[in-house]
């Protein structure tokens, strides 16, 4: 039995599109809609396609349907693996007025994504997020890419889907480990932007990890209504679509520090976004109290409050300072002004973010 | 002594540019009004980069200036050549406010803009083309992209320069068979939509493949100004844009049947408008006699009037189906409706194609 929760606009003008969130929907909900031609190509990996590939063709009744598979894995967000779709493509003479649909979590997101913003120079694509993490991460915000061995996601296009669909059933295969790094994105959204929904979730944290359907309908909806609110306001990430990054760059040199794939996306980011609230509480904007609170809740989730074991203070210098997020040099940070409020500055005290790094990087 | 001869708005709206066109420019315009940030890096071939990098670095005083070098030639116009250009920007920890600067012919700067749009997922670029065809061709339109083992321009973004440098002067190093293969494309602009920039050609080919820079600047300003109206009525490439197309279909299948760069892409070009023109003939748009000038004019610029030996028409038809230009399947053409006037078809005759095919693979 498929239940449509909720459904919300991302609006971005002649880009907008719709949210459908539901349990059950995936196989149920006729997509074809959102398809202008006669091909469609499903872009999947090899965990997600003997799970959900016939249900997602399933979405398309009447139309070719093709389907390329990647292998599983952040390390294979490369381009060798993006050429595998081109390759697919080619092979079965998709035009460019072909659709692509990306199913599967974030690393397909991101790559089919960004093989339908450049095959034949873009042709448009639909979103069928299978984990929480690009459920309520990459379904908004058109962010495709790859990385590059010298910096996560440093190639890459924007690129707005026509539609995206989120089935909850998807959610009950994943591991839970990987729910837990999708919590930690849901977290954000309440840090960075509402403390109602902050408080809500000190009170559902467990029915989230427990994947009560109704709780988590709940937590996507708010998050992706959270993201596309800020999305709307900054399409190309001008200005304000940087608090996003809460925890982000921290992160990302933990990321690169352990080798792509070996810590979750979502737990580094747990991790970044203790630090924020560690610098935040040293520059005196939250207390410590509210610093304990995030670490609570980043731990509620499942998720480690530490960096990985010997990653030192230059390690995270280093890495950071090649971020993408640096503007000119200068090192920018998402820190928060108040529990529900973060803000982007260069101006955190040097000495305190040295502290930070110290604190958290003895073991 | 430098010279301004022309300058010209591309008309886009908020990505709007101008064309400046002259004798003499490189190293004396200042281009840093076009550079947002502190940072440059100039993108540039091994056969480019000893004529002109050091004008080139003359554009941008007190910028920091980075260089890539590229090895030269359309075989390179793949993944791995581009991905230099990602290194480049790494090593030297080029932010998301650089600017690219793409300084050479059609591949530097499909290459350098496809860069450009996908590097942090998109900093601005400048264009420096040293080709008459690139001047006359890629200077106007924001495509930008690389070829795939299974087609040309398969991966690609459209991009537009904040601004476009061409110094005539640039052109004396070329070797001729080049300029023959620019004028393809400028002949090209007088067909598709300028009976009297035709009329002006047949007086004036003697004195472009002579290089006269006062003909030279006039015929570029002319195409860049023709081809400007195209695009700026149509950005995206949903209709008008693809008469700008005359002779690619054809031409396309050429340059692949010959192997990436053996064939220069303006040599395809001009036997693809000659057989353009022969359909149209045969299909009675125009006249046996202006089929005869269309071929008259290819000859006198230097170029070939015939596809390399041993193509046959199955080949034509079996390269032709892959090429992006088809829609759904149908084989699109670009015809001309008079001289002057082209026109984007599926509806020529099977057999006036098919006749031709063999006219011009008889050898």
């Amino acid at each position: 039995m498929s239940k449509i929760l909720h459904q919300l606009i991302v609006d971005l003008g002649e880009r907008s599109y719709p949210i459908i969130i539901g349990q059950g929907l995936l196989g149920e909900v006729d997509l074809t809609p959102y398809v202008t031609g006669s091909q469609v190509m499903i872009v999947t990996n090899e965990t997600v396609a003997p799970l959900y590939q016939d249900k997602a063709r399933e979405c398309f009744p009447g139309k070719c349907v093709d389907l390329v598979t990647l292998p599983d894995g952040e390390k294979y967000k490369d381009w060798q693996t993006l050429n595998l779709i081109f390759d697919g493509l080619l092979e079965k003479r998709h035009t460019r007025k072909t659709t692509l649909v990306a199913l599967g979590g974030g690393v397909v997101g991101d790559m089919g994504g960004f093989a339908a913003a450049c095959y034949q120079r873009g042709v448009p694509f639909i979103q069928i997020p299978t984990t929480l993490l690009s459920q309520v991460d990459s379904s908004v915000g058109g962010k495709t890419g790859i990385n590059h061995p010298l910096g996560k996601n440093m190639i890459g296009a924007f690129h707005q889907p026509e539609a995206v669909l989120i089935d909850t059933n998807s959610l009950k295969t994943l591991p839970s480990r990987e729910v837990s790094a999708g919590l930690a994105e849901v977290i954000k959204y309440g840090l960075i932007r509402d403390p109602g929904f902050l408080d809500w979730l000190e009170v559902n944290m467990g029915r989230l990890v427990a994947l009560e359907d109704e709780a988590v309908g709940q937590a996507i909806f708010r998050s992706c209504t959270c993201k596309a609110e800020v999305v709307a306001k900054d399409e190309r990430e001008g200005g304000l679509r940087a608090i996003l990054n809460l925890g982000h760059t921290f992160g990302h040199a933990i990321e690169t520090f352990s080798g792509y794939g070996n810590w979750l996306h979502g737990e580094a980011v747990g991790v970044g976004m203790i630090m924020a609230a560690d610098l935040s509480a040293r520059e005196g904007t939250i207390t410590r109290e509210e610093r304990a609170r995030v670490a609570r809740l980043v731990s509620l989730a499942g998720l480690p409050e530490r960096p990985p074991e010997g990653m030192t203070p230059d390690d995270f210098m280093n890495l950071m300072a090649v971020d993408k997020k640096n503007v000119d040099g200068q090192l920018r940070l998402v820190l928060l002004r108040a529990m529900g409020d973060a803000v982007v500055t260069a101006d955190a005290a040097v000495e305190n973010l040295s502290a930070t790094l110290a604190g958290f990087c003895r073991h």
